[in-house]
């Protein structure tokens, strides 16, 4: 694909049906002239975060810190550890947790990450993740990320893509670390929201992080935040679970080329494998039903020869 | 300031103190190594639509659309000219538009912006925009901007700031027109939002716009929108009425150096002279206060040499 002398791309991905329709894809939309051809500015591209372009497995970077803070808590306030969501979670009893419901696990995110001033939480989530280890591969959270997406990144930016992350993951948390760990700006991030009250304090304003939720960034929210902070229809969507499948389909039914992925993790060996079983998101349809919606599914196995980035 | 032999910029503004400012503001926070030095990413500069970048008077545009639209929904369904609010947009009756507040103002964005697709409403909008001539102007409304705030954002642009639109107005009204008129593209407008309904039909997904207010941004909405969208306080700011207050506030407020900016309309004679009467975003704190909250005022009449841009 590449100019001759250049390093062929995406180097990290194996030779399959995923990475050439990946460099087909990029090469018929950047093509000048091309039938196919997409301005710079319509090169949307969207991915979800968690389980897409850093691990999710056993739990969501985001619900270790909120382990980390609930403990914090409990050491101010001893009656947190018998009340549940904490409790569960202190406990690291998922089941419970799981069964609690997303109500539940929303208290939990309210009650660590509200009551304080928007720009207060980012030093804390910076602090966190500049340390916190991920139990089993025992490196940083925040080289739990997967390299052949790291490279995909750089190739779509190369090709004057507009990148933007849509999770259901935090959008203040998301955004203490975009920039350094992917390349992609705090504005570029969409993700699940509190409510914010505007106050003024000795003449200083500010906003204060509510513990009322203003947008859960799953399902339909994603195509309609999708709308709200873009305003275009992307040209290429990347998930891993059925609460990206609305995601995937607004963006693969535009009009034009388009494409959309869909992570399967199939490698127990190198990261873990889990799709249908006991997980917040659960991928079942977009899976069975990824042909018939013309997703393209990438097996972590088979398409990708990394999983983490190697140690710098 | 410039270089030798590189134009100065901002020649459409007045030597003064709101141009000298301007430039001083923009000379450190651009002055590598210096002081006040802010990074290109944080260089978010926002500004209102309506009464800021273009005219206002005697509506705002996007009522003119109204009104058309109201028109032509008139023609179909003719009950609609006897009932409010849509009698007194037809009849032009301000007064008791403006009397009927601003739910029934709402409901006449619902019934004319709503029950279509998301991408349906672009097409409307650009056709219309393409036509529609401001009634005393005489020139297109698209061509109702203000030539001293396109020097600005050019000059802004030039120095690395990354320019947002957050306007009361509504979010899509404002895409269909804001790269061709101001060079804002889609992603960089904040508005006034309905909700949207995520829906497949016939294997093509899609969102509809429901007559459900999502989000009134004016006031505090503006501030609290910012961090939604962008997630970063603004260095400069510019608005022309207490619905900007909140904005200008939050962003004067923030640490470092900082620029609110506030156009007086106060030219009779090439726009219009008004303020704190019958409009419905009075300027009245904004101004009171300007000197106490460090907000630079603007006039009109003594900062700017001309007005509208002079036919091309």
């Amino acid at each position: 694909m590449g100019a001759p002398g250049k390093p062929s791309p995406l180097t990290s991905w194996n030779d399959g049906a995923a990475k050439s329709q990946i460099l087909d894809f990029v090469a018929r939309v950047t093509q000048q002239g091309g039938p196919d051809f997409i301005p710079p500015a319509e090169r949307i591209a969207v991915f979800d975060n968690d389980g897409t372009l850093w691990c999710e497995q056993p739990l969501q970077v985001q619900a270790f810190f909120l382990i980390d803070r609930v403990k914090e808590l409990a050491g101010k306030e001893p009656t947190v550890k018998e009340r549940q969501p904490f409790k569960a979670l202190l406990e690291l009893d998922l089941k419970t947790l799981m069964g609690l419901g997303k109500q539940a696990l929303l208290e939990l995110v309210f009650t660590t990450h509200s009551g304080i001033r928007e720009e207060e939480f980012d030093p804390i989530a910076r602090d966190w993740l500049a340390k916190a280890k991920h139990p089993k591969f025992g490196r940083l959270f925040k080289q739990c990320t997967f390299q052949p997406q790291l490279d995909l990144l750089k190739f779509l930016r190369e090709k004057d893509f507009k990148i933007y992350i849509v999770s259901g993951g935090g959008i203040d948390f998301m955004r203490a670390c975009s920039e350094e760990i992917y390349g992609i700006p705090r504005e570029q991030v969409i993700g699940s929201s509190n409510k914010l009250r505007f106050e003024v304090n000795e003449d200083r304003a500010g906003l204060m992080k509510l513990a009322e939720l203003n947008s859960f960034d799953d399902r339909e929210a994603k195509p309609q935040n999708i709308a709200l902070h873009v305003g275009r229809r992307p040209i290429l969507a990347f998930g891993n679970s059925d609460g990206d499948l609305a995601m995937l389909r607004y963006s693969k039914t535009g009009k034009g080329p388009r494409l959309a992925l869909l992570l399967h993790h199939d490698d127990s060996e190198r990261e873990v494998a889990y799709d249908r079983e006991f997980r917040l998101s659960p991928l079942g349809e977009a899976l069975d039903k990824a042909d018939a919606y013309g997703i393209t599914v990438v097996s972590m196995k088979r398409d990708w020869n990394i999983i983490f980035p190697t140690a710098s």
